[in-house]
């Protein structure tokens, strides 16, 4: 299927910058095939008005737990371990397979309306959510979250089934795979060990939470006496290329471990402030090197799943943490949620940019909207103003995937009713609120 | 005109604190009459079905400036100072009473699209700011800025110019009026004694910044020797009920002079942030009992006027300054920006919350959405979820303002438009982004 974007203003790549120019992109198949200048051979089956649109590339939710969104607003205001084992875990427990299912449904379902193309996933039933993946057209990278001690049987039952769940998926070009040993404080050093031979032995990537709150600090300084990235890097996480989540409290020599190995550093910031972790130190981290990039993590714990409302959060508070309004630009921020991204995955030679040659993974929003209202500085309006809803039609794989704000490839009327099934079946619905 | 919103999910007062629950809402004229029960005579006009929507007061901006919509995004990461002397200042040189007036008209979209329905503006031309408050339906109250030294002519004839401005105004009962002395560095303490004279003998509000930046205390030290609130205190600012917008970087003695004097404080978190300047205290000035109030402050330092982008700012940074996920409730947030904005600004008789007798000043929220699912706890929905595009019709002073997301007072493009026209003709547009 030929698509044309016609007379559109892009974000368009340009000496490791971005800059926005109005140009036309021609779609073939799942790829652009070329941009500005009109293919030989090309026959287009839809030509899309650019007329008051801006297209970027479809943005990377490089770490969240898409099952969690039923869980939106469940657990407020309680501390990260409270947070975690008090609440969260014991509705895990309770978590059948077609929950899973409906809540990776509602994540993808609100990410693709706001203009995440790609995520990057660590939960506990791949099949589950490769099943909603599939069905919606979304891009996605899993992880099945591993905890264990040593060579325990339920570490390696795990492993087993994430083997056994990735190569179920292998029809599905647009899913990829990671092992996600879970964080330090569930996995012991010699179930790290064997998490990273396994990596190694079959080319995969790591996907990991490390230094996300202070208890988790203190628990691995205790244990092994150093901090969660160098007990990581000791067991080996780090010979694969790997994306950290969070690395919120962390140290100089912390950072330059991430650095020098080539860890991708996923920043939260919702979730690392209504937890009370903290703030990233994200100025830092890019001035030595680090590729940085952004996620929302899962809805219980944001409670949302926007990357607009996330860039936002980025471009600000850093500036109000450092008292520095520099620290940080609006240039910066949007390549944090897209190329950065795309590397980070090890995707960026696929998406991450409008480029020709790459898949046409793309976000066109609409700019008739008072938020982007004047035109003059769009990177600024994206990484400040724009809140997402300005999302009007969304392409993945060369496929439409929402006209109009409609979700072409789900019912989601149905999954929000399956939503609040679940959440009436847990007991979870406050009868007076 | 009666208006029933039908077995509608409402944000209702109870105890100090909110409670959602399903009622139906009659209005007439431009009150609400009764919550839950038909009134004894009533003839509905319209009936909006309440399945799947979400009343709730509509929400208080109580910190902004209009005009400076059509300046969004042109200065970006300078530091307050810079930004304020350098690059706004020139711009408002060159600025129109038309500029002024689309400006405004685009501030009252943006807003009134994400639920708020009263802004407290200040700016420099009321007149035009009036047209476009009275044309679009929207509620605000308005302070000219007044700038000046002692009893010098140009401080005078500011003064003058608004009270004449505001006496045009008298026929239209959305309008009310503040004084304005702009800040303690643009303000000498001739000049903050000669106004505070004015708003007691003709029983005004005040409307000011104060403590927003770190250079601002220095000057202040320096030229006073005390801060800029206890400046504001000694020349008669809180003499009357007063406004103070910012209060950033205040002292344990600043905050007791705020609550002895009921000052109201409106916080800006995204402004305050941008410019570098930091986060108010904004958990201990709650814990210390004084009305803290929220405001986007102008389109040039935010760079929104959503006010659910502000209070989701608001629901997170102070978590993560303290580490603290208890230190701010998503119940209280959602009072910063509706029951407490009225009182700010003397109106907690007439709106802030839904009621029988006040004026009706509602935002239904479409609750089919992503982001509101599931609907278990819809008071952390509103802080943390929304986005503000789940507002659907705004009704203000008991008229329809916007239906189906549509402004039904105002031509969106037109306004767009002109703005863009503004931009080019100051040279403001970007020719490569």
């Amino acid at each position: 299927m030929g698509i044309v974007l016609k007379n559109i203003l892009a974000l368009l790549p340009e000496n490791d910058s971005d800059v926005i120019r109005e140009t036309d992109i021609y779609i073939e198949g799942d790829r652009i095939v070329s941009i500005g200048k009109r293919p030989e051979v090309f026959s287009e089956d839809k030509v899309i008005d650019g007329k008051d649109r801006l297209a970027i590339p479809g943005l990377v939710n490089c770490h969240t737990h898409s099952y969690m969104s039923f869980m939106r607003n469940v657990a407020d205001d309680l501390s990260f371990m409270d947070w975690l084992f008090g609440t969260i875990d014991p509705i895990e427990q309770q978590m059948t397979d077609e929950d899973t299912y409906w809540g990776a449904c509602l994540a993808i379902i609100e990410m693709m309306k706001s203009g995440t193309t790609c995520f990057n996933d660590m939960q506990m039933n791949i099949h589950q959510t490769t099943r909603a993946v599939k069905e919606s057209g979304m891009r996605a990278v899993i992880s099945r979250g591993l905890v264990g001690s040593g060579n325990d049987e339920a570490g390696q039952m795990r492993l087993k089934q994430a083997y056994e769940e990735r190569d179920a998926a292998a029809d599905c070009d647009r899913l990829t795979f990671m092992l996600g040993p879970h964080a330090p404080y569930t996995c012991d050093d010699g179930f790290m060990r064997i998490v990273s031979e396994e990596a190694k032995k079959n080319n995969m990537r790591i996907h990991v939470h490390l230094s996300e709150s202070e208890s988790e600090i203190e628990q691995i300084r205790e244990k092994y006496h150093c901090t969660p990235i160098e007990m990581a890097e000791k067991n080996g996480l780090f010979d694969v290329p790997a994306v950290a989540a969070h690395c919120v409290q962390i140290t100089e020599d912390d950072m330059d471990i991430l650095r020098r190995r080539n860890v991708s550093v996923v920043t939260n910031p919702a979730s690392n402030m209504k937890l009370g972790n903290g703030f990233a130190p994200v100025p830092e981290m890019l001035k030595k090197g680090i590729n940085v990039c952004i996620g929302t993590d899962g809805a219980a714990s944001n409670n949302s799943l926007n990357l607009f409302h996330e860039m936002s959060l980025l471009a600000l508070i850093h500036k109000g943490v450092k008292r520095t309004p520099q620290c940080i630009s609006a240039g910066e921020v949007i390549r944090i949620a897209t190329i950065n991204g795309a590397k980070a995955l090890g995707l960026e030679k696929e998406i991450g940019s409008l480029e020709e040659g790459k898949k046409a993974d793309i976000a066109i929003l609409n700019l008739n909207t008072a938020s982007l209202t004047p035109r003059n500085n769009l990177i600024a309006g994206l990484s400040y103003s724009a809140n997402g809803s300005e999302v009007e039609t969304v392409i993945i794989d060369g496929k439409i995937t929402m006209e109009d704000r409609k979700i072409l490839t789900m019912d989601e009327e149905l999954v929000y009713k399956k939503i609040d099934e679940i959440i009436v079946r847990m007991g979870l619905d406050k009868k007076e609120y």
